[in-house]
């Protein structure tokens, strides 16, 4: 429930997403249509404008907070939402909780830039952070990296305004410090610019820059093909070429899509939770509960919760 | 000196800048060609990658302090650099020095938007920023937006990571706080997902966060049109296609292109001083020369100097 597009969206998703090892089981209200699918009650409904905190509180029996529970108490291996993305932060802090030795859970997103996919985490769950999360999210990055995109040994970048260590705010300065002085595969610095092509595996930052740097991604990306159907509509010989660039285009905007992952982890937390887009088709919810499935066959809570601490006190 | 395509571009653009009512003054060292342009001596260069307040410090002969020395000698009336962009802020802050009652000038860089332009500022001169400097930014931003892109009352919104006043880190919270107080016409927060569509007339942000958004802007633009290209001449279809739409593809680039404007301000100084991209081309720099010489027509520094306490007293 809770999401842009309605329950039926969801509900689609879901039912294209099961096999014989993914079984969805879906929280929603008496009456809700789940085509054959699983379904367990849970009557309120948390709407995307609602505080977060305050909701998961006032509406324990919301779908969003029922859900977390059943990962909790053991009944479903991760949870995926394409409501609230605090509500469902809050609610898998209160119900999953975290990692022992996790100071924050992070989002992480993978990116699919031109040159290979990398994941950029924080991209919005804490809004401050202090240098010792930034090097906590590389770590938790960089084992996404591993287990989730196939990568070996992946490399690590911190996001700011310049390659040079001391370019950046202070917390950027601070993190380069601490990163340099980690086991990880540490490249340094990287800006916004490279973002698409290929910035690096895994792409560390605080929660603000990360959801401003994304959100400039996919709003110069739909700005952007939206003005060039206009230019291109604009006349006749444009209309010809559009048609003929039209697989092209559509090849472009495949790989581009966020559809193809579908949504991100928050990672930190004693089982998966994936979150999706608020207004995620029925395509994207399919891809978000399969990214889920793939956090759960590829371990990857047993193995933050075993790496990040040992690798943790290697820097200590 | 001291950009990347070297002084004979610099050059080319300044010449082609010059006018009845324009005069460039070229500061460069013993042989430069000037092409007929005024040549002051100055025998040292900022490299790019010179720690700015070192370099300007150990470099007062340099091409870009002395530059700055005679707009603050009244020899000129503006500054325009494609260098280092660090050193033309510590050279201007110098030499040029603040105006009254400005805690740190900002840089203030004009987005080709698709529904009309807009300014944002800071894009990256103060990586670490307090929420009365923000609010400070918001009217030079205003000033910048009535005096040099026309618009009459106008929008100033902040930038952050949901539209909803209590969503952002600590200091966009305090900043929206300062801002709605304010007499400006504020309309609250913005993400970055509109800043290519249009944010708004004004959209202020932090230099960090600034900087990080608009690399994404210019990267993502750059990525995309070249994955675009790619795509389109992978086939023998698309490549007819693509000459099709050369034309509008170009219309596309030329409005989006930062050429238009060539460079950015940095405003809050006792003189005008214009950064241009460090890779301009001449086209770009005698835009820069251009945008310049309108902000002293338009007696943009006596206005900021002017209003700017006035309207910061209506807040106090």
């Amino acid at each position: 429930m809770g999401s842009d597009r309605g329950a039926g969206t969801v509900v689609a998703g879901a039912l294209e997403a099961a096999s014989d090892t993914l079984t969805p089981v879906l929280f929603g209200p008496t009456g809700l249509e789940t085509r054959g699918l699983e379904h367990v009650v849970a009557e309120d409904v948390i709407g995307m404008d609602e505080k977060p905190a305050e909701a998961v509180r006032a509406k324990p029996d919301s779908s969003l907070v029922a859900a977390c529970r059943a990962v909790a108490a053991g009944d479903a291996d991760a949870v995926v939402s394409a409501g609230n993305t605090g509500a469902l932060l809050a609610a898998s802090l209160l119900e999953i909780r975290r990692l022992p030795g996790v100071h924050r859970p992070a989002i992480a997103v993978p990116i699919p830039a031109r040159d290979g996919s990398s994941v950029m985490l924080d991209s919005g769950a804490n809004a401050d952070a202090r240098p010792e999360h930034l090097l906590q999210f590389a770590y938790m990055g960089a084992i996404f990296a591993e287990e989730i995109l196939g990568l070996q040994d992946p490399t690590v970048r911190l996001l700011s305004i310049g390659e040079e260590p001391e370019k950046g705010n202070q917390l950027a300065l601070e993190a380069h410090a601490l990163l340099a002085e980690s086991d990880l595969n540490f490249a340094g610095n990287v800006e916004s610019r490279e973002l698409l092509a290929k910035a690096a595996d895994v792409v560390v930052t605080d929660g603000f820059t990360g959801n401003v740097a994304l959100k400039a991604l996919e709003g110069t990306i739909r700005t952007l093909l939206e003005a060039l159907r206009e230019e291109i509509t604009a006349t006749a010989l444009g209309k010809v070429g559009g048609l003929l660039i039209r697989q092209a285009a559509r090849r472009l905007a495949h790989r581009l899509e966020p559809d193809t992952y579908g949504g991100a982890y928050l990672l930190g937390l004693r089982a998966i939770a994936v979150v999706a887009h608020g207004n995620s088709s029925s395509r994207a919810v399919t891809s978000a509960i399969r990214l889920a499935a793939r956090g759960v066959e590829h371990g990857v809570v047993d193995r933050l919760a075993k790496r990040l601490p040992e690798r943790q006190q290697a820097n200590v």
